[in-house]
């Protein structure tokens, strides 16, 4: 059905790799202040090793303020890099249970987690680990990508915290939430009932240097559609450009 | 921001990997004459092996009926099976060129070289033989997914054909189109200035026996909704049971 024959290239390339965990928000906007540069692989491009350059930014929706939110997450420079995002469901609330704990233990326990053996650099297996490790009454969503040095970044969801690749201006790759009905996700619980790490999709995408990682709670996709998220990052490329070197 | 506690398990599996490309067409229903079982991994679970159970539909644009219209598609047994969908760029027809014979072209060389041992069963490699060994005149997007045993499937895609996986009822995992601008995708041509296999988006996803694949140009995903298609799968899942044995 495509009609157009391409004629000539157009578009240019970021030129770092940038990692944003934007949680629980309606407004997801990079600052420099909150970049944090890991490892660039600019010094050494024969070798065309990719590292995670990473920032992030948290708002906790305006009625969770005073506990600092629900949302949890980690960022760790171990290989090419880990980047995580926990939503705890708010729900267990009603019950007199903090939904911040569970998320931010299983984030904890994860960080911990990501240089063990058994773990193997594999997210799956981390929030396999990390969720029987925590001991904290609750659930939460929960995502985890791990970046090797050679450019393939797999991904481990269960729930609808999302991921988003954007190349060239435009998104390549994202993932879908699961749920079980509107407003109940897939989560990993301390109860029985909740899903495991064998609910979890796992893909994997190939990065180039340059790409951009978008990742974040329901809390950012469900209120920032996809080409605001790519605008946003148009308009501050220079915050991307930033966190080179 | 996700609210309900999950409390009890609601659904229920397919039981079969299912492919359907779906090429051009508004219309995109799977019927039993057209379900081609390749092997089925049910007489061994045991081992888990994964197999894809595979139905194909074509369905011309209206105004291309007379040359079969400008898609091109192959399946193949190899390994756990390979699916690949191209779609001819129809802007070739004002230069008084078929679209269509590069498509075709493409899929044609693409499904004699699944077991090339350059290829080593990686998408991206059999995109850039096929490229290299089509010698018509034209260009197409395509994408091809290769299934290992494991569950593994390995997907490499060039402009806007696209791939949805659905599990449980839910997309799972999904592709994302690539363009220059509006109706001018992404794509591999017999012209020094398209794309090649290097701009290929390469994803993978680990699946699962049960998982139902859709693939398509997008003439399907650009008239389908996402709903429709899982609705439309749910409404005929007698048919993918049918796939079985």
């Amino acid at each position: 059905m495509a009609n157009s024959i391409y004629r000539a290239s157009m578009l240019q390339s970021y030129s770092q790799l940038l990692f944003q965990p934007c949680l629980s928000n309606k407004h997801c906007v990079p600052k420099k202040t909150n970049l944090l540069c890991f490892a660039s692989s600019q010094l050494n491009p024969a070798r065309s090793e990719v590292s995670f350059c990473t920032g992030t930014h948290l708002i906790p929706h305006p009625n969770k303020v005073e506990r600092g939110g629900e949302d949890a997450f980690f960022v760790s420079n171990f290989k090419g890099g880990v980047i995580a995002v926990a939503d705890g469901v708010s729900g267990w609330a009603e019950q007199n249970v903090d939904p911040s704990l569970f998320s931010k233990e299983l984030m904890a326990n994860a960080s911990s987690l990501v240089g063990d053996l058994e773990v193997n650099y594999d997210p799956q297996i981390l929030i396999r680990k990390a969720h029987a490790a925590t001991g904290s009454k609750g659930s939460a969503t929960a995502i985890v990508a791990m970046l090797e040095r050679n450019g393939t970044m797999k991904v481990a969801s269960v729930g609808d915290c999302g991921l988003r690749v954007i190349r060239k201006g435009q998104i390549i790759f994202s993932t879908t939430p699961q749920e079980h009905y509107f407003d109940c996700p897939y989560q990993l619980s301390s109860e029985l009932v909740g899903q495991t790490y064998l609910d979890a999709v796992v893909s994997s995408v190939e990065l180039v240097e340059g790409d951009t990682i978008v990742m974040g709670s329901d809390g950012l996709f469900d209120n920032v559609f996809d080409g605001e998220i790519v605008s946003t990052l148009a308009a501050y490329s220079d915050v991307v450009e930033a966190g080179i070197g």
